[in-house]
């Protein structure tokens, strides 16, 4: 299953305005640069505006909009989302953690900023993130609610804490089933709490969201199993960091864990997942939701 | 003007009802032990049992009683206030920050788990935090706020950046004007919160809510200068740490600033201004969050 051209060119539009949407959204809901503490400031924008797809702020806008929600909440919804996705990174590339230097072409936070700030600057977006979502008034408990176990230990947390143990254990490879384990609790978790976002900002029925939940979850684990793939099969120019990376750290892949064509092959059954929780949500091929996912397993960075 | 001994030991029974209170609450409103991931929660509720005070849960508690609130709410707020100050501490502690090895007469939580756990188990506090106040349904909007505004760059963040300029500047002792605001956006901003949120969740008026804010902002700057204080005049037993810690580590405190005898003055004046506060919230000479005043500033440990 491929996309026409012509099709392929739509969605990346309609990816593009979704960027600039959360971009400008970020900008005018973030302190405003030279704000006192001024270099944690400096250091927040400096994560925050590194060239990111925004690919969580899309799916809280696909979603918001498939259930026809407001553009207001939605939009609070999509920033808290990329804090919560920017905080992770910044504190995940520390020297104690996974010990990074570049992220999408630029010396990480802690290169240019030290670690004291990068640790706050992580701390201040995390805390960003809620008073965001704390501004959509009555909808706010279930919307932190949600965000917060996508972030907190039972997700993210929790997930950099396996990937550091699946790492460090040099003689250890992980199987695929701790690689989807990681997969899911590091990346999905936060994109099914986007679409869950996305649904609850614009007053799904207790169904619907459910529904968002599954299209979220399992549009993350396409994506990340592609990333893994893109890893080794991406070049330099277009990928923004040094194809490889991931293997020669020993990182848990599901290139790793599965080979290349394995991994290919999971890959698309993931999509196929996919696209079966897109139909949960009413899409259909041909609307953005089902075609979405298509279009994530053909990227090329 | 001093408390008569049968009236300190009443607050001091008070006091410890409160910080059982807390105890059973946060046992019962953290994930618990053994919950995966096993050994962030290890560090977690290590961090968070560490013998603390419980100031601010008490807080929260005195003024949600004070405005008639409910039970329910008020542990859900106490539980993550105490989570937003415990993982304050444990980011504060980390070797690029503080490098703190000692806590309340226990090694540091990175000391005993590694850092890269620290961190997380840090972000996992916050994040829990935020969960918490969630559960207060229609509240929790204006909760997470008034949360998320004391925790982040405007507030605590803020203040540990500031503290580390200060520390980190060899040659220059912070003036009392520097320390005030230290002090402020360090301590007194999430115990102003606490009382915030306590009047909050008892569904006080805004006038109130705004006097309970205030109060808890002078408690929590008086709180803070009796600790610069006991620092130097402290014992290591009662204090459960080096007495002249701060001193020996260049840190910007009261003390430094105003010597120990104007130190003392400032702590009078701060407490001062805190009955005040108390006044606005309509306590007098004899209700307890007036005399709790006179019996932080009076506090050996």
């Amino acid at each position: 299953m491929s996309l026409a051209p012509a099709r392929t060119a739509e969605i990346d539009a309609w990816l593009g305005e979704a960027r600039a949407w959360a971009d400008r959204e970020l900008d005018r809901l973030l302190p405003p640069p030279g704000a006192e503490p001024r270099r944690v400031h400096e250091a927040l924008r400096y994560a925050v505006f590194g060239g990111g797809k925004r690919l969580r702020p899309a799916i809280v806008r696909l979603v918001g909009a498939h259930f026809g929600g407001t553009e207001r909440e939605a939009a609070l919804c999509a920033a808290a989302v990329e804090c919560v996705h920017t905080y992770s990174l910044v504190h995940d590339d520390l020297p104690c953690m996974d010990d990074d230097d570049l992220r999408r072409g630029r010396p990480t936070v802690h290169r240019v900023f030290g670690e004291a700030v990068a640790v706050l600057a992580g701390d201040a977006l995390l805390t960003h993130a809620f008073a965001l979502v704390a501004r959509t008034g009555p909808l706010a408990g279930e919307l932190v609610g949600v965000m917060a176990e996508a972030a907190g230990a039972a997700g993210m947390v929790g997930g950099q804490d396996l990937d550091l143990e699946a790492t460090r254990g040099a003689d250890h490879v992980a199987d695929a089933t701790e690689v989807a384990r990681i997969h899911e609790l590091k990346t999905a978790t936060l994109i099914a709490a986007s679409a869950e976002m996305g649904a609850i900002a614009a007053r799904a029925r207790a169904s619907e969201r459910i529904a968002a939940q599954r299209y979220g979850l399992a549009l993350g684990r396409c994506f990340q199993a592609v990333d893994d793939i893109l890893d080794v099969t991406g070049d330099a120019a277009t990928l923004g960091k040094t194809p490889g990376k991931d293997e020669a750290a020993g990182k848990a892949t599901l290139v790793a864990a599965l080979g290349l064509d394995g991994a290919k092959k999971r890959a698309k059954e993931l999509a196929a997942e996919a696209r079966a929780a897109a139909e949960g949500l009413g899409a259909v091929k041909g609307d953005l939701a089902y075609d979405l996912v298509t279009h994530l397993l053909q990227r090329r960075a």
